[in-house]
């Protein structure tokens, strides 16, 4: 009954995700079992997998199988084979305000470099010092495509996509409490943006947004430098 | 069954209010006309009356009985009698994006000055055009108290209020649709805001704002010039 | 206090838009007004303008002033200059289910026309017939983005977005009754989406999602033919 | 103050069911022990009872006094006595997109083998890859009744009732993060289907969907071979 | 562009139906006169047709092309031909509580008889005076599927589930005020019903309760008389 | 800081009540210890003190300092002293469907009790067995005031408040899962019943229930026998 | 098809009372016919009627037929036959704060009459004003029963509560705006009173505030003078 | 990737502050260090720091890098240095109505205090026993603002602001059940308030209370005494 969904990569372009937190540990290890056994067969089709949203639990059951895997502990993100493809595409940028915010934007820059895009995070800026957002419009400029990770009132990714050419992922976090509590005010936020150029996915779904963003680079012209 | 509420100013230090569009014409001429029979009987501890969210047969309504009184329709707004007070006190400063929030902020502001503050609008400023609101920093760092008015994503207030030492009150609009329809939305960014320093009212209340932030600039030096 | 963003155009490579239903006749009428007036004088920068959401008067008020423009009253929205720029960058196809979901899904196309992308419209591929849809899928992977409209249980995006490798900007719209009035079930379906790829706007946002493809197919190959 | 709702056959023509997580394990075992008692006393009306939403305690005290009874710990279910009815009526089918999804699948599957229907579990079919789903629909529409558990953004009753001619038992699962958790929005695309002939039951609620299933299946032929 | 699903009716077995009210005029016209001219040109896999949700201009609209329909208009439903399949397969019985709910379950009724089952409506029973609900009971004994539409608290349909052996499906109707407007309080009571055996369908769908009770009692013996 | 209440018995005629689960132990140590101090003093005035929602921690805290108190740990409620009123006006029934929805109802049945009237328990009717309900009709109808406590889809307060002369306090507890999780479903069904001669108190609250039920049936009759 | 629930006063103490606003003229029309016929015919079981949330045209259908009835239009309520029984039990006051929940409180005055209770309405006492209501206290002590309607934040049951033995029945009014919008605010802030004694209607229930407060006044000692 | 807004003094006035619950202690504890660092480097420009919402391990944290700070645990609340600035500008007030509220309510006076404002902290007041809260009202009239936290109803700061001439910053707390579970009833109450002159903050925002209280006080006179 395992699910892998081996011609994904054929039909998508994109290699198959695991998503491991709604698995149980056993479930999770017999689905990096079944990869380490038919790469052991030399199964010639056989792509990148990703596992995301893995506690220590279910990331010691695929490092397990597939010891080569990369790990990313902040982030709960496993990919094998460890190296990402070569990159390709226009630059993917995901920024956030700060250290809170972290881990999910490093899911979506993470998943973004295994899909084959050159990749940077900027964790520093917000709308309350907005000189220090000022200062990073020309880097920010560079991108392709810039993910924007904010919980509490998800305000950023609007004041970023108001200020360059670029289409923006908006990342709403489960981060802030009351009202605020578990990110849908940042949603909200983010889908009533006065600003056009923005798409929106999932509650700290940094997979989501990195997987969208790699799409989005695809085709735009390799960074400078 | 009138409601006048005489004693409010010795009370509250403030003008009676009249909220219009939860009572029949009729019932609001009966307390215009109170008012004034209680004027010409020369009542003399008869302080301002103001009359909010009044629709054109409401206000009409309200000039049958107090001819004398201030109207701003845009506002629904009227004031008796019609001259505020010297001002006196620290600058309320009310802003908003642009036009849909106008009728709200007007209310804010008229409410402000007829309780005696020095005012100024400004409706020009949003976060999609940093620039524009960056180069009014100075001018709204010279109020005791801003009101941001905002709809849609209401992420303006966070913005103001990150850049400036004064408070600031927030005020959502009901300006939006989709998710944003009502002004949820906008109070709930204003609500979950990064930045300190906001204190927030009900939707579409530029009554409440105002009245907040005259109160709030009670204390604090005049403006210069 | 007119509105007018005349720098967006080089800030962020895209014309002016103009919510309209936020707005009175007369504030949409002052607007296109001063847009006729600027140019009259010749002014030089001045880059295209949308109209959107446009009921028949705000259309009537902005034709009077600029009687040039290209009108489209099922999708409220009016552009000007009348002609789109010469297409450029990869395809857009707006795909909905049905009759119900044309308004908006033609806002979305009409601006990403008039932004510079080749567009094209399917509308009668649904998830309950899914033979048709199968039989569309290989249109739908000619395009470099796919705005996919749909309301009631809002699954059509997640469906195509598992069989493409392009993007897909998901578009819900308040078609519905019961617990889909308003487009917040759609909504909710598209942003919990099992398949990634997929960046959602507000309900009802056309003008927001023909925005976003056409920034998403900028850089794309030109489609075949 | 036992709840024993022996009379239930002869009304509703289906066993009793005892609802194990809103009760104590006391409680739990007290009810188990009665039916003991009642058997050990010849007691000759005494239906088939099942417990539902089990966990390992409240599991164990249930067979420390039914000690025949049929535990299926990933389902949280137990029946007593163990043996199902010999199965008559039209097949039921239980689907299910993967893993996640399993134990409330499972839930409905044995509910309806134990109230006397032909059942069949199938895990692996999926909107994302919907090859796989089209493969199973010879399979399908054998069934009297299919009951469709997905989580998420539970798209797939939707889908599969538009194939088929059978009535189709959505259930939604409380499988997904973000918006999706809970299980709210996989319930509200379930209601909001756009295609007929569906009827959706509680989130999780395994039980109720087997029970529907069994009950609409009772009269309709057995399946082929 | 239009709708038409001719083939609906071998790959579901149900005729199709068409919801108006989320159509405009012209479009239900073009719809209905598309049907009149495959009827004239003697085409001979042309099913049944329903018409729902159509309010006086759209039922004109509809019996301009196709004089010969059948329309109720308390429910708002049309259906061409006017005549119904016979009768065949178990009893569908559509209950209510009186006059507010009948609409919708007039819907219902009319449906179920159009997908050929034998019908009967009761339409004034509920849970406040019990007994006489407790009187019809022999007469709901007799229904292979009971649909139970129900507005402000929507007890009903649990009530009557947990009397009678048959499925039953449950109907909320927007009818109510204060908590109950809309009918989101009868569609959270119905999915919460303590009974087994309920399947709910989204508020108002008479449409799609009378289609799945049709599907349920297809298989079931014709009632006694 | 101790914020005993003990005029309330002059003002409002009944106890003092300390809702435990807000406050910490040591808070509760304190207050309870207050009791002790002022009783150990003489104090004339000091009337009975109950303590609600009390653990197992706070309950021991209670107990430490008025070991004279009456604890129910189902109901997790205190009385000190442990001696109810000699029973005086009306009978209070509390009522209940079965085990899940004891703890609330007893509180509610301790609290009239210790308010000084007449009080018994049923926890067997529920709607889905209803020849149980209409043979405790009779019994019903002797009380002055019936709680009916009730989770999941909380139609039970709405059936028996339809058969009797007596008003019913409607009690949603939070029993239920999936849309009932929380209470909130039961308590919409109750503030929506039909029925009238309902009052509803929030969930969980047994203690208000019980107080008003004791204050409506102060002045009524002494039950029979 | 007519609703009369001729037995209610038998079984429940209390006239029948016809919803208007969920039923169309005719239907009203049809059912205040009948209740002619049957007195014209000399049923001598014929007990009072109440007709609430009647509009101009239904309250017209009732006078048509039922011309010796009371009508008051602020409260949208008939009564037939128009004199209410003479008073016995305790007094009924119905508090609220102002013009604007006027017409929902008179109408649960006028069902108080009409079920008997002598009735008191006090229309001027709000929570901004303390000393009008600490004035009242008097007067609302020598209530049996009190009904406290209130919009906006529906503070105003809580506070009469805490300084009154009788109980009270909180009201909610649908007035208000923004997150008070439709009454929901007052509702919730009734339910989590702070004060026990409160019990809980719908929003705008007017008919079922004054129903329980006369049962619940029944047996209480006649009011002083 | 440290946080530290050391220009937030000269831009806004006011200390920066670390919220720490989002934050995991390795981080908190870094931030704390690098304070250490640049005071042991001499930096003069180096302001107060505040850490919020710091559970035991937080605060351990900061404790280690900077040992001279104050550390409130029932605050959860710490600032360095930790002898706050002297006073000035006019009165904090803050008000609850008893031990629940505290954590919150200490909070904000802490907040207000290491801003630079005289405070006091009244922690016995509430709207159950009015008695009390008129006897404060001339203590509560000599503050500059008035910080009123409320949990379950939130009642208190309407009552408060209807007395006073001052502002009122309203703090929802999250201590409630049932309906008021998590402070959402609190704060609509808040929000819909009828007297003006309430800003009001995030659920368990005392941080945030307290910040706006210091600005609001600011200019106003000190204290009397």
């Amino acid at each position: 009954m395992l699910e892998l969904d081996l011609d994904r990569a054929s039909r998508r372009g994109a290699p198959e995700a695991v998503l491991c937190d709604a698995k149980s540990v056993e479930q999770v290890a017999a689905i990096a079992g079944e990869y380490a056994r038919l790469a052991a067969a030399g199964r010639e089709d056989l792509g990148p997998v990703l596992f995301t949203r893995a506690d220590a639990a279910r990331a010691a059951a695929v490092l397990a199988a597939l010891p080569g895997a990369h790990h990313d502990p902040v982030a709960r993100f496993l990919a094998w084979p460890a190296e990402p493809p070569a990159p390709s595409g226009g630059l993917v940028i995901v920024a956030c305000a700060g250290t809170s915010d972290l881990p999910v934007a490093r899911e979506a820059e993470l998943t973004a470099r295994h899909l084959g895009r050159p990749t940077r995070l900027i964790a520093d800026i917000g709308i309350a010092g907005l000189h220090r957002l000022v200062a990073r419009l020309p880097e920010l400029r560079e991108a392709a495509c810039v993910v924007v990770a904010a919980g509490m009132d998800g305000a950023l990714p609007t004041v970023v996509a108001g200020q360059i050419a670029a289409p923006v992922v908006a990342l709403p976090t489960s981060v802030g409490y009351g009202v605020a509590e578990g990110g849908r005010a940042a949603l909200t936020t983010m889908l009533s943006a006065c600003a056009p150029g923005i798409g929106v996915v999932n509650i700290d779904n940094g997979y989501g947004a990195g997987h969208l963003a790699a799409q989005i680079a695809r085709w735009a012209p390799a960074p400078p430098g």
